[in-house]
């Protein structure tokens, strides 16, 4: 156990009791470090009355499992003692919410910091921008879990790489202080969920080679991972949408080495096929994180110079797509004039 | 009334009654120049023992009507008098079926000429290469008209342009008359169905401005022609879209004019929403005509060496809806290897 086990408990709010966020509850508490406030949503009935079943790859079956705290909105951190962080694991689709809004009740400016467990890149800067004496980590989560009205399927080890995005308002050691503070605390189980790395960033592109074609992909065409290679996808928009999307991040600083490409692409072996979660929300109606998983790469790529002919119609049948979904789901009218204006 | 009308009655066979396929049989018949055999598949049985019920604009109620033969499958030529025409008008996916192999039985070498009253461009050729010996018209109907098991709703005039695909084999005084005849025969009920026109291609690509941009772009978003416009789409994809068909065209010898794009899109009304064919296909689960609306387009394209990004991957991602369509209706297995060809 480390020196952090001696300080007071942390206090931690997490927004997004999904899978992800319920997992993430779970590890914290389980450290003995932390206390947790889970905001809920469409489940928060049913977890107060009943807790959340569990059935978890890294801690078993858990039964009428609670955090801490509980609510049902995000609280007001003036009333309380200020939270030491705000775990954020909702879906992030900037067409609906903006996660600074959400989370500003909760912020404690000096103090808090602000934890991305979320999908997509460069998805920090609006948080330094909202709270700009507020630290920001940055947690791109592999983990395999659905929650479905208190209940939990975690088949899929909650491990993710940490880092600090660095605010430059802010001091690198203190930072750093507090990238260790909070592993130590979400590796308290015993677990190495949170694996510290130095330059999270170069992470994020990593995954954007993923999520950013194979998610995105599937969602057009609504074949799963493995039926796109096999109808001609792999050699037509797979992998020429992976070399646009390294070419980005090279642009940007982060060279993924020659053979990325071949590397993401064998990472995700044909025999196993699924459907990735942008298809699976587009099978349910849900609008999708086109912007933080595409548009923002894309908004990198005109700023250098990249060109993206690939995933720039990827980007255009998916909005498009986007505003179907929204529409549908009545989060937004359907426009009556044409836009005439540049499409990113 | 023409001298044509002195000529005995043309043996006409007509492939594909559906909706286009019906009113040909209708506009034939009534002109008393001609001897319909219609061939009938899933409404074989009903048409027999009822007949069509048709409303249509050009003709009005017409109830238990029936061409003069009605069969279920293509006729042998060699057991009958010969085919003056063979009138295509089934939907064509070459994945699927080839029609030069489906009318075959029917084709008398010298003496036959198809008609082709379908969607698509340079769907001509393998025809010629199949029949070298027949002459070929070609005709892109517009006409507004469903069927569905012997009912028939025709709410859009049945006009088309009708030109000669010239057959380097023939002479270009034989194919014109037959080309005239033709037209005098369809138009003989007193309405003038077939516009007789000197350069069909030039036709061909014009309607391929809209069918092959609206149909595909309506058919991967899953959104209608006007949805798709007041999304952004009309300019991230409908307009750069037409003018890289354009570009095609005008390589292939065809300059369609500076504003092509602009009468193209003005040529559909924004207050006029509906479902375009290939949207209707996918909605209903049924394969598209991605091959002759747009793969023979990029087919040019490669040829001539005009760049166009947009369909290009407009091609990929309707190409791999196609997939998805063909094997959930059985046409074709899942594939089980990666294909690695080049995708035209």
């Amino acid at each position: 156990m480390s020196d952090s086990t001696q300080k007071p408990k942390r206090e931690i709010l997490v927004i997004g009791a999904g899978g992800v966020g319920t997992m993430a509850c779970v590890a914290l508490e389980r450290s003995g470090m932390a206390r947790v406030t889970a905001v809920l949503r469409s489940n928060y009935e049913k977890v107060v009355r009943d807790g959340f079943d569990i059935e978890s790859v890294d801690h078993g079956k858990l039964s009428g499992w609670r955090p801490s705290h509980v609510v049902n909105k995000v609280p007001d951190a003036s009333l309380q003692r200020p939270f030491d962080y705000v775990l954020v694991t909702m879906k992030n689709i900037p067409e609906i919410t903006k996660i600074a809004e959400i989370i500003a009740p909760s912020m404690t400016p000096n103090h808090t910091t602000i934890v991305l467990l979320q999908n997509g890149i460069y998805i920090e800067p609006p948080m330094i921008d909202a709270f700009p004496t507020n630290a920001v980590l940055s947690g791109p989560s592999y983990i395999g879990a659905h929650e479905r009205n208190g209940h939990v399927i975690h088949d899929d080890s909650d491990r993710y790489h940490l880092g600090v995005f660095h605010n430059t308002q802010l001091d690198h050691k203190y930072e750093q202080s507090i990238l260790e503070d909070f592993a130590s605390v979400y590796n308290g189980d015993g677990i190495e969920h949170a694996m510290v790395v130095r330059d999270i960033i170069r992470y994020r592109w990593k995954k954007a080679l993923w999520n950013g074609i194979y998610n995105t992909m599937c969602a057009i065409t609504q074949l799963d991972n493995a039926a796109i290679r096999r109808s001609g996808g792999e050699y037509s928009l797979i992998r020429p949408g992976m070399a646009e999307m390294a070419a980005i991040a090279k642009a940007d600083g982060y060279d993924l080495g020659e053979n990325i490409v071949d590397e993401m692409v064998d990472a995700t072996p044909i025999e196993l096929s699924f459907r990735p979660s942008m298809l699976v929300d587009v099978d349910k109606g849900n609008p999708v994180e086109v912007e933080v998983i595409l548009g923002n790469a894309l908004r990198v790529a005109r700023r250098e110079g990249v060109q993206t002919p690939i995933l720039d119609n990827t980007y255009r049948f998916l909005k498009l797509i986007q505003n179907r979904l929204l529409v549908a789901r009545g989060y937004i009218d359907e426009p009556r004039d044409i836009p005439t204006a540049d499409f990113i």
